[in-house]
């Protein structure tokens, strides 16, 4: 059998993890709020319209934080839209999605509903075909105690306390061609660093988020960046970053390497950040916002422009597999692997679009593979991460060249000193064990595997078989002398924990 | 006697006429619409305002498209004063013409209007003032068929269909520094781009048309139809010409060859077009919208910053002569001649402001000399256009240098076989003989003669003289052996026709 | 049989033919000018050392312009190294293509040669490691009657009167990162416009050629030009296009048709050129000169940097098909067709280096299959080019869509009465018979029919089977009514004479 290794030792810390790393994103886009999280007249649904047994499922999940309310949606959006008595909330043409928006869950809504979740929210506003005056607004009707026109307005409709929303995004991937009111780097570099400076001075505290590129093959990647972080590196605290993953044709070997590619990315990012701040003297740093990444079948996606109008249409209702929660499960660890520069990532989306759980109307909800890895990384990865310098066998693929069979992380809680490895074994038909030297930590017991595999690797939960694909308890590690040995199953995601004696 | 000789041969075709090309404009400028087209209490108004006398003259010209609503009135208006109960819309200032606008006429209203005159609306959006987010409502008010706010909005309003306006300006003349809003090439360009693509989000079938040059002499002419192009190119339809021709002192023999300069205005614009189709590896191409184009006393006119604020003001009312008949006849040729690359052109404008069309308020409406030609050509400029590769005499003028004495072109309607030649003799004396080879047609008999043409070259019509200058049937033409021989009087346009037998 | 049509009528004429549209191209460059056109011990060889072979099938082609010295050889030349005594003449190293310039033959003995041939020299200036300065020396050199250094040298060197050539390039293929001191747009256009300015105060009766885009395909197509020609419109007469075409893989149907992308690039050439004449409120025109052209199996070429250092090395000695010889004569066609604009067109080269003459060191000179439309378009095309308007079946390739099958173009001899046609069938299959309608000039009478086509679309010249490929005359073309009818063999070149009786 292959072997990799990796070594523990707490001396070589990479960062403590940000909880938001683990962020989930809400966009009014197709059924991810209406019959997703807000279904009136379910069986489950609670006063406000919203699902419980969806409820549920997200309180598993913990998200800390939800972005909202989009995604393309916001760069058309009008807030002022979805606030006050709903039966006066116009229905509107949603040009993102050719939808009709009938406005039913607004801010308030959301931002209560998200709470009750346990979740911030992460607003975005709309620099689409809106500016200054809108973003300032909405900062004063949700962040302002009251005695103005907006907080006063938010009091009047029923939420006498400020919603407190500390995280902004300044619009929506306004570098790409099919953005409403898409800019260029310059324009949009202005239109962000002057926005940015309107909402400080309504609430000082809050966070900003900068877009960055909507994927990393933009054509501006990366001058994009640097232009947009020239002009306003001191008014913003975040960069965005957003990357979709999926199998081209039969190239699995490639797909399994998505995390290599999230490597480059992040690192690319990190780069041009710090490029801008020398460039520019800085003493602070600007670090990443990951707020949109998933695996997505974008090539089996009609375009937005081939539909027809509807309400809260199927979009982009991706059903996963075995393989794309080992994807799921690798782009983890590949987040965590930059814990000391992105503290915040968003899985997009959280319901029906390409999402961890699944809902029907009047029917079920159930969670998708992707929700498996997903919740056990964000449940255990808190902690500080630790540099593992994995070694062991590498595969040839086409999209990356050269890539390791086994990529992994470690995450240290030094209050309880449980240390939890994510690993992944990217060998489609071969187990690998893996080597975990524990030395500096005698005092750690032999710990539990959990593994996310199956002999079907294209197997999927379904509404019928809501549980088809679920983690599995191995018994296959071993003790000798300090190190540990775990087999790992041929394309598998696996978490393994050794706690404190 | 000199003589001028052209061939007809349906084997050298340029292109079929697009009926677009002999469309009109109504702006909301003097009167124009108020007084002009609309006038409640007139005796010939129907029930919605409108000047029955008016119509009628309306009708007799047929213009396929009507251009809405201005001009350099759009750059600032708020298309949602002109809708809703008329009496609660605001009496606003037309900063463009120091007027004030009633709003008594809004897109319901005209649009109804024109498709009662058998015409479509060509609608402009307000990109001076106003950005994506009015022009996108106004497409959906006017295009969207209902369910949502602005749809839902319109059908209130009382018009429960769709208006179907299947044509769209981006703004009006944005090169200009008159305009308000006035844009730089790169600023228009991105704006037009965005405000593009949002529109046709709601509306996928509409054509638009970006602005081009203000006039041919525009300090940024070429650059900025260049610009504007790289950056639209794949979103827009057309590029808009604009071009005024007015006699210059004592200088009637360059005034004459007004359509000379027509052709190269118009020969320089589609290069740029297709400049830019060749360095952007573009297979489509971008057509012309010559979408104002008349003769205008611009030297008689004080200028709109020395106007006095009022309602529906005096403005511009050029009253027109024999001559500028001729040449609004010759710049109808022009046009015609380029047939395959100008698919739609807008005679500015319709009623009182520089129109074929006169009226007085309470009092009776009348031709002017220019909507003769304007008509007849119209009327029987409909099928292929012709090479005809005319030779013959040729003058020299001091603005366009030697130009030939006889401009001509002739259309073929392929149906019933007629064939229509449109000449005018520049001469300002003498008569010249046209001799036309028609031996590749000889089924053609010989064929009727109209000119227009007068012993007082500044003869008008007028309220107490409708109809001093009219067209006169001619009976010289003469055929022998497959050439006919017209004699075209001194300074005159001519209509020949030429039947199958 | 499938039909194709066109009318001749000279009502309907393009322009007159300018006869430098059949010129040719010497490079140092392979063999081309050693052992090609200069051979000191040949058999053949003249006095000078020129061959007497190869100059008899020069005299058969008679180029009316010879470009030269060329090419991406000039970029590195220092003229001074060809003039002179030739045994003090220094042996240097051509960068352009890896040889040994043993520079025994120099601007004066080429243009002597050049003129004995009935050719003039087209001369090109080095604007890659060199500038202003050598370029008015050459100029002074080569034009300048005497009583100044360089004029004083070249009447020492043996030429009393001046050479007057009338001709010159500003550079080579600037554009091309493969270019010795290769030039930005912005970099060439001052470099040019400044050479221009001097060249011509040397000799105020020179044109001059600007160099264009290398080929279609260059990322800077389109704005090179428009870059260049703003820079430079009034110091020069023409702009330069490139374009080689050749068969890839399997795909002959779209080789053929490389005259529809012929077309499109002149045009789209055009288009930038009137684009600037707009945009600059310029009078005269810049036309055309296509100073490269030919089929060439670049796909089968190395590359310069895999080649050793050598003398006069074989180099792209590509030989010509029946196939290549149809696409040269349809090169020709789109050339002719494009006679208002295209005034200067060079087939590269003249000999062996992708050429229509071959010849072997010590052995035979011949004639290689595209020498047949080549000279006999440039004997026979001459006069007025004719709008034809070809109707008739088209087919679909995958490089240009769909294409007709006939292609054709027709030049009229005013003098004689002549009327040639030149028509290729790009079936390779079938005939197509052509019915040429001659209505208008009744006085022709029934035509010769020259055709290149073989049963073998391969088949080659070699110095064995040096007439392998000849052209045949056929006897089909039938008169009926006014309509002549001719049958083109499937995959054929064809030329159709019609004389004045």
């Amino acid at each position: 059998m292959q072997h990799a290794a990796l070594t523990i030792d707490p001396a070589f810390r990479i960062a403590e993890v940000d909880p938001r790393l683990f962020g989930s994103f809400v966009e009014h886009m197709g059924r991810c709020v209406y019959t997703g999280i807000f279904e009136p007249g379910h069986a489950t649904a609670d006063d406000e319209g919203f699902r419980g047994d969806v409820a549920e499922l997200v309180r598993e999940l913990a998200p800390p934080i939800l972005r909202y309310p989009g995604g393309n949606f916001v760069s058309g959006y009008n807030w002022e839209d979805g606030i006050g008595p709903r039966e006066s909330r116009p229905r509107t043409l949603d040009l993102a999605w050719r939808s009709y928006e009938t406005n039913q869950v607004g801010v308030d809504e959301f931002t209560k509903w998200a709470r009750r979740m346990g979740s911030e929210p992460m607003m975005a506003v709309n620099l689409g075909t809106r500016g200054i005056d809108a973003a300032r607004n909405l900062v004063e009707y949700a962040n302002h105690p009251g005695g103005s026109y907006w907080s006063d307005l938010r009091r009047r409709n029923g939420t006498s306390e400020p919603h407190g929303i500390a995280l902004w995004c300044l619009g929506n991937e306004m570098d790409g061609p099919w953005q409403l009111g898409h800019k260029t780097a310059a324009e949009y570099a202005r239109l962000a660093a002057e926005t940015a400076r309107a909402m400080r001075r309504v609430d000082p505290s809050i966070e900003l988020v900068a877009c960055g590129s909507s994927h990393q093959r933009m054509p501006t990647f990366g001058d994009w960046e640097a232009t947009v972080l020239r002009e306003t590196y001191d008014l913003v605290d975040y960069v965005s970053l957003h990357g979709y993953y999926e199998q081209r044709g039969d190239d699995r070997g490639s797909f399994l390497a998505s995390g290599v590619n999230m490597d480059r990315f992040i690192e690319s990012v990190i780069a041009t950040c710090d490029h801008v701040r020398g460039a520019g003297q800085h003493r602070k740093r600007v670090n990443l916002a990951f707020d949109e990444w998933n695996v997505w079948y974008l090539g089996k996606f009609a375009g937005e422009e081939n539909l027809d109008w509807s309400e809260r249409p199927r979009l982009i209702e991706d059903q996963y597999s075995v393989v794309d929660a080992v994807v799921v499960g690798s782009l983890l660890i590949s987040l965590l692997r930059h814990a000391d520069r992105v503290k915040i990532a968003c899985l997009a989306q959280l319901v029906n679009v390409i999402a961890p759980i699944r809902s029907e109307p009047d029917g079920p909800a159930w969670r998708q593979t992707t929700f498996h890895p997903y919740a056990l990384t964000s449940r255990h990865g808190r902690g500080s991460v630790l540099r593992v310098e994995p070694t062991g066998p590498t595969y040839e693929t086409s999209w990356m060249g050269e890539v390791p069979v086994v990529d992994a992380t470690a995450v240290h809680d030094e209050e309880t000193g449980t240390v939890t490895v994510f690993a992944v074994n990217r060998d489609q038909h071969e187990p690998v064990a893996l080597d975990i030297d524990l030395r500096s930590l005698p005092n750690l017991t032999t710990g539990e595997h959990t593994a996310l595999f199956d002999d079907d690797p294209d197997a999927t939960n379904t509404a019928a078989q809501p549980d088809r694909v679920t983690p599995t308890r191995l018994a296959d590690v071993k003790a000798t002398e300090g190190t540990i040995t775990a087999v790992l199953p041929a394309l598998s995601w696996n978490m393994l924990r050794f706690d404190s004696r």
